[in-house]
């Protein structure tokens, strides 16, 4: 098991200028922030673009198997690469020569179906990948740097495109890389700015495999734009020359005939005591003993921020909080969250601070803990969900989640004084 | 047209010996946000519950008819709530009779195409809102409280509940009421509070019209908990007495049969220059002239909303962001929007510094405004996108998004020092 990465360093962001680093000190990035890409997102519905990034001699692939990504054997902290020679038995030779356009207007659904999902993720504009830096930069207009792509390779069905992804797995083992398998470790173990980039790339590819059916009228889907939108075309070649109408849809004509990836905002907070002593956790019946986390829920529609994270704390744990300030985020990739880490203050009061936790059957616990007890856990009890506690760590001691995770820097940031002490 | 509305107040996060009042400020609570309603999500799949909030004298209904509220004609401002004797000729006596499970497992394809999707608002556990103090409080358990529910009153089709829909609207009509048409207005005109719940209502109840198919299979789904879920049958009774299998599903079985609503995160953000003394507004083409506003865009999969709000900044003006501090958020229901909104400050040197409009097409301009010019506009130049200019503006100053807007919340926050003076 690969030992937790360093999380990214915001380097240029600490100028020493800046007053806003002066107020509220340096920024938190959290585990699966961080990537060395730079996206260009407004170069997507450029086919010129695409056809001469997607064929760059330097330009890089990740593959993802069943959602997990390529790696060496060797090295499960750094993720594999493939070639324009490798992914090209699926994806043929020139899979950007249409526009958008053209790519709606002759949709087939007789065509295999089950082309790989191609995204287009940005290019290292810093190269700062060594894999970026195998020959001259790439350029179009006024950017440069290696681009990269990524690729669904998972073999599904029978079809010509399943054939030759059972072909190239087997050709990458030989070459000493493996499809690393994420079930459950979610990938800790990658280095930071990999961790970005895979779970950019899985958010994507796994969006793309879970909405092949427009919602809104129930016919299949065609994914567009460098594999960040998906259209519901409005006729279907269906093995023919001449194009057939489809059933209608309202999501065409005037409004927009696309859909988008979906992000799931999810808030999750350290609560303090008004007294500013104590910071509240919660556990799940299904986590190790002693093992606490921050408490957590998903936004709902129609509220704010701070009205999800006063609703979630008084749903799970009975606690009333008044004051919400929100800290960092992180994307979280499983499948598709932004976590919005917020500090939340108890109103004051025995009723107020009292854990209740019969309203919802979320939690097994939620209780307070000392800020003493905290510091010593975030010392020597902090470990991933899977493993055992680290040395040092003395048995029924609190445990807490690693520093990949955000809450982990929430407890952090209590207990050093983030929200009480400026850091002028 | 009536007045823009006060924001909510949160008085109750405003205790005195609040520390992270102290340092950070009162919380911002942006319009659509602060509704006085206590959502209690954790009763939405308890049929008991359902069935005696739905049927209860004092339970008022939010109804909507293509989005638009119900309002007094005489009183755009506040909501109107019909009572459940309206609502029953379209709902039924019962909608809630059968538990979760039994919607699914007696899913019926050849039921009325268009039953009224009912979504469970939450109770107004303070006695807020004055239709709530009609009878007798509501009692579940040890919640308490008026129940509110919101209903969709489209007419679609001619079916029997279109026919009722229409009734209805007609008999509303004559008691003085209106469905308030809301397009390019977006309801800035209704009550703190009450624009939340239409927020709310309005979310959900498009959710639900939007999303008739499965994504992943394409075969009808079903609205269950209370408005907050749709799920895919395993089976149909097709008009029959015995269920058939449907087509296989990914979403059934050991992952979810469920889908849930969506929230588009988006990041907004006031941007001050290294020095402290400019902050970066951009303009679209199709605004009126002199007007102005933060620039803003949706957040992607796997980036966080620091990355984000730099992403955004670089691509829409070329200006290089450092540091980012998250300030406050705005649920923005048209249609699903969550607006983050943040402060960011440029990196220092004149290649960080100059607006570069080429990389993307989206902004007709962006400039660097002065604190003073900015203040000025706060004072004299603030209005609704649809409204002219407040008497005292003088021609060719800048113009500003109103209170209402967090775009104007964060102008405010930057120029008045709310990123540079911690407040102990
Ligand atoms: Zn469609
Ligand atoms: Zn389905």
């Amino acid at each position: 098991m690969p030992t937790i990465p360093d999380l990214p360093v915001l380097g240029e962001h600490d100028d020493p200028n800046s007053m806003l680093s002066k107020k509220f000190g340096r920024e938190v990035a959290n585990y699966f922030s961080g990537s060395p890409l730079n996206r260009l997102s407004f170069l997507r519905g450029d086919r010129d673009f695409l056809r001469q990034a997607f064929s760059y001699p330097s330009t890089a692939f990740l593959l993802m198997n069943n959602l997990d990504p390529l790696v060496r054997q060797d090295d499960p902290s750094h993720l594999a690469f493939a070639t324009i020679a490798d992914v090209v038995p699926l994806t043929g030779e020139d899979p950007f020569g249409k526009t958008e356009e053209e790519q709606i207007r002759d949709f087939d659904s007789a065509d295999d179906k089950h082309p790989p999902v191609i995204v287009f993720l940005g290019v290292d504009d810093k190269a700062q990948l060594p894999s970026s830096r195998q020959v001259e930069e790439f350029a179009y207009k006024s950017f440069r740097g290696s681009p990269y792509f990524a690729v669904d390779v998972t073999p599904r069905g029978e079809g010509k495109v399943a054939v030759e992804a059972r072909k190239l797995v087997e050709r990458l083992k030989e070459r000493g890389l493996e499809f690393h398998q994420t079930a459950g470790h979610r990938h800790m173990g990658l280095h930071a700015g990999q961790a970005a980039m895979y779970g950019h790339a899985r958010a994507l590819i796994d969006w793309n495999a879970r909405n092949p059916f427009c919602a809104q009228c129930g016919q299949t889907t065609l994914s567009v734009h460098a594999g960040t939108k998906r259209a519901c075309p409005p006729t279907d070649m269906a093995g023919g020359t001449v194009p057939h109408d489809r059933k209608p849809c309202a999501t065409r004509g005037t409004v927009s005939n696309l859909s988008f990836p979906r992000t799931d905002p999810t808030v999750i907070m350290a609560v303090v005591s008004a007294d500013g002593t104590k910071v509240l956790l919660g556990r799940q019946r299904r986590w190790p003993k002693f093992w606490y986390s921050t408490l957590a829920g998903f936004q709902e529609p129609g509220e704010s921020i701070e009205e999800a994270v006063r609703r979630e704390v008084w749903e799970e744990s009975g606690i009333k909080v008044g004051r919400v300030v929100l800290h960092s985020s992180q994307p979280w990739p499983f499948p598709a969250s932004l976590m919005i880490g917020a500090v939340g203050q108890a109103l004051p009061g025995a009723e107020a601070e009292t854990v209740f936790l019969g309203h919802d059957a979320e939690l097994e616990d939620a209780r307070w803990f000392g800020f003493d007890e905290v510091k010593l856990a975030l010392a020597k009890g902090v470990s991933n969900l899977g493993e055992s506690a680290p040395e040092g760590y003395v048995d029924g001691g609190l445990r807490l989640p690693p520093q990949t995770a955000i809450a982990n820097q929430l407890i952090k940031a209590v207990v050093e004084g983030w929200w009480v002490s400026p850091r002028m």
